[in-house]
């Protein structure tokens, strides 16, 4: 391709509304545009990263014997009705009506239109399993789109749902797609960690979520470098400690503790280490009220306590509610002596703790010196309800838990009967008998990769692709092409030598200034460059560097094509 | 591929709403799916078709020069009053509201958002021309979807837009892609006619269609078979008759024709040709009656009659206003002696005509030999107000028109400043003047040519894809498989070496009875088949049989590769 030819269109400066660094270059490199709020287009060099992502993914699909179909963007009010989501999902569902006043939505997700196909064409176990998927644009009215692609309102998904006679089907493609993801994102050139998830809205058991590593992230993923061992925060195991709870070795006193509420403010003012504090947090679950305890410098995880049985459906306590309970304000509230009505709660890690401090019950006062079986009774309802901190030891026991933060670019999930129990999957097994299909589904998000592969490769230039994403893979950039024959002639033979040996080069003839076209093509982030000018050709040379490299290099002339060809495969 | 791992699903019946024969064999053969009213899931075989249109309209939107982006589907209503469309674009138009109530819609079409594109984009001459492209899901809400995906309402359609420093440069590309549609139709195997066409509601001048040829077409066409014209029916130029007017040759007389109030019932009740008679049409605009005079084999072309000045907004007259005027009911009314306040509208080929046959302006009753000049005055508005008929010369002067039956694949017009003036797309000419851009948009139904394709190309047994749409070249049938080593060993080892020549051949591995595997590879339209049984083998032979051929003929294995790649070649 030729720049002259080509439609591109960089910016000095970012717009002032992007806020994270892979927004404000896909701006700048005029990759994305935006059209309205949380809604972009893509722009011609957008477009061929994203068509490169997109080839890799169906590749890679096609390859594991996923098959590809194209299901609509508009789907019947119906099928959402069938599923119960219609009610359940809420304003991110752009609900449509037609010139009939029926209702539709703009799918953001296919669960509904893909087992409504299914179900009318698959009818016995011999056309079982089956895996089909579909790239596509979707839209999600999500309330605060932000951060350009990476939480846009329209975006491409590859989505994808497999459907099985039995629970260990499920689990081979479920493997299988795992697999294939990995390969995917391995191919795709990015950094990246397969993380067991929580299911979060979308139902169903058995979930594993791809995130880009990037410090932007949104998400945060606990990883053990030692081991295989990778998870959201939300949901890795804090683990009981290891060593036994020390004898108690002071006596419980109370202090005054004017004015400090939280438990930095207490360990600072008594001069004790926080990690000797213990936080105690009031929630309220069927009428009843419970007091949590958690280590003073750890937080609670909401999604681990809302698992513990009766607490499925808590909700914090309200200031007067703990008030009238515990006869005290929030800040200086604890568990020693409190009513017999109101059941404790205690993190794994607390239960090993003597010595500890907490709120004594009284404005304005802590205990200090408090131990388990001798100033409350033992711990009768321990669990883990912390959210994992670095340091942590692994739950797979072999090493310690680092956190690391990730951009969500893939998800599976074993959905199992959710959708085929709702919506009447059937099939007649091998003995003739009608059962219900197992069902899981695999996403991509394809045009949030592109995102998250840039807020994992730039630098103070611009984009840094992968060669895999990269919209071209060399530059070619003649220097005074205008006033020169020979520079002319030289890139024109390199750019149609380059083509024929299969190089994705971008020729830039705009003749303009070297440090304009050194800037745009550094900016929109092409791999590798070749310079042609009239000094080097005065020495049989051109110059090469690749966008990672300090300085450049001379080339002979006669080599350049191999020279090249070997760096852009290296 | 193998069927095996493979979502083939073909249906013996066509399912009772399918009208037309595409999409009868479209829902057979498995290649589309109904979700819900015009709205069609495109199954595996399905996509795979779409997919190789999408490829040949690429190639050659690419190689003429045309870059591709993508816009998103959803569009703000902001634009679309800026254009002033948002009000025009009646219920078609899918009105979308989000969480915040804001408008959007499902975008039927992209000139509000490319213009709105190109505007912030461009500034100078220097970067006209540009045409931008997408291939895309479009949404019209049509009130009767029917036929499949020829109407539906969810589609995907290739659309292009080019814009220009001046007209001379818009002709340029125009013409380009003109030439460009040509070679897509061409490539893809079809017979298609590009014909000048009315521009209707999208606005701006020059326009032509594209369609390809197939007797259940929407379209009529009307073509010459001597010379190049080709013209929409209501585009097509009915020209004045080379003969001059017969001397007048009868009296005029007034004869009784109770009950005849048609052209046809007259002239089988008086017994003279059809041609002899004249019909008369009354029609109001701007408060005043026109009689509208055509032959009586002939029909009004009421784009052509708006297409007079004083009759721009003309409606037909009522009963009521007829019969005031002319006291006579509709069936009887004539030209001779009404009031001089109605002016006479005269179709080219009445005015020449003589001794003709009306109406008489009296109930029951039609004057004979009728004359102008003598009976009423010479025709004083003479226009072409009628559709052309087969036999009618050629406005070209090479010939005789015929009509054809069409479908619609493609749509190119010239906008010129409808949008840019609209929305302000303005640019620096050479001498830094601020100048309007010209723009051209360029539409092809990528859905529809499928079905077209299909209403072009099918027999009593299926679809018979051209090469260049079918999801497979060719069929690999192996007869009883499981029973038969030597079958199965022949047909993996003949898979694998057509697949590593390149061929895209699809192997029935399901060991399902000849006729069902023979019935499903017609029924689906691949283009050639070959067939490895026990029998053939015993010979040394291999069975091949193109799809349009009356029998298949016997080829020696050790030939078998090359025989079958020169017929899908061939």
């Amino acid at each position: 391709m030729r720049v002259s030819q080509f439609f591109l269109s960089t910016l000095r400066e970012a717009p002032a509304e992007a806020e994270v660094v892979s927004h404000q270059l896909m701006l700048r490199a005029g990759l994305i545009k935006q059209l309205t709020r949380g809604v972009y287009t893509w722009m011609p060099l957008g477009l061929r990263v994203l068509r490169k992502v997109e080839a890799v993914v169906r590749e890679e699909m096609n390859a594991a014997g996923a098959i590809e179909l194209s299901m609509p963007a508009v789907q019947p009010a119906e099928l959402w009705r069938e599923s119960g989501r219609w009610e359940q999902y809420g304003p991110e569902l752009l609900r449509i009506k037609d010139r009939h006043q029926r209702d539709y939505c703009f799918g953001p997700t296919h669960e509904e239109v893909v087992s409504d196909i299914v179900r009318r064409e698959v009818k016995s176990y011999r056309q079982l399993p089956l895996n089909l998927y579909q790239i596509q644009a979707k839209f999600r009215d999500e309330i605060r789109p932000r951060f350009g692609v990476m939480r846009a309102r329209e975006f491409v998904m590859k989505d994808a749902y497999s459907f099985h006679a039995d629970k260990a089907s499920l689990d081979k493609t479920y493997r299988e797609m795992v697999d294939c993801y990995s390969r995917i994102f391995t191919r795709l050139g990015l950094k990246f960690r397969a993380v067991a998830a929580d299911t979060g809205t979308i139902g169903g058991t058995g979930s594993h979520e791809f995130h880009v590593l990037a410090d932007s992230g949104e998400d945060a993923i606990a990883w053990c470098p030692d081991s295989d061992y990778a998870a959201n925060v939300e949901l890795a195991e804090a683990i009981e400690p290891f060593k036994p709870r020390s004898t108690p070795a002071q006596g419980m006193k109370k202090v005054p503790t004017p004015g400090k509420t939280t438990c930095e403010a207490v360990s600072e003012f008594l001069g004790f280490p926080i990690e000797k504090s213990v936080k105690s947090i009031v929630v309220a679950a069927n009428d009843s009220l419970y007091l949590l305890l958690i280590r003073g410098d750890h937080t609670l995880n909401e999604i681990k306590t809302s698992k513990i049985r009766f607490l499925s459906k808590f909700r914090f306590a309200t200031e007067d509610e703990i008030k009238n309970a515990f006869r005290s304000r929030p800040g200086y509230i604890g568990p020693v002596g409190i009513s017999s009505m109101i059941p404790i709660i205690v993190d794994r890690t607390v239960a090993k703790m003597s010595d500890f401090v907490c709120g004594a019950n009284e404005d304005g006062h802590h205990l200090t010196g408090v131990n388990f079986g001798r100033d409350i009774k033992e711990p009768e309802h321990v669990f883990d309800i912390r959210n994992v901190v670095a340091g942590d030891a692994s739950p797979d026991g072999k090493g310690r838990l680092e956190i690391l933060r990730g951009i969500e670019v893939g998800h599976v999930f074993q959905l199992r009967a959710k959708y085929s129990r709702e919506m009447n999957l059937a099939f007649l097994d091998e003995s003739g008998k009608s059962q219900i299909m197992e069902m899981g589904c695999y996403g991509i998000g394809i045009t949030r990769i592109v995102a998250a592969a840039i807020e994992q490769n730039h630098d103070g230039r611009g984009i840094i692709f992968p060669r895999a994403l990269a919209p071209f893979e060399l530059a070619l950039t003649p220097i005074g092409m205008g006033k020169s024959a020979r520079v002319r002639e030289t890139a024109e033979r390199l750019y149609r030598e380059l083509a024929a040996a299969g190089v994705d080069v971008l020729l830039d003839d705009r003749d303009e200034r070297p440090g304009v076209m050194f800037a745009d093509m550094e900016l929109i982030g092409i791999p590798h460059r070749a310079v042609v000018g009239e000094r080097g050709l005065k020495n049989g040379q051109v110059e090469y560097q690749g966008r990672r490299d300090e300085r450049a290099e001379s080339v002979p002339l006669q080599d350049a094509i191999n020279y090249l060809k070997s760096k852009i495969c290296g």
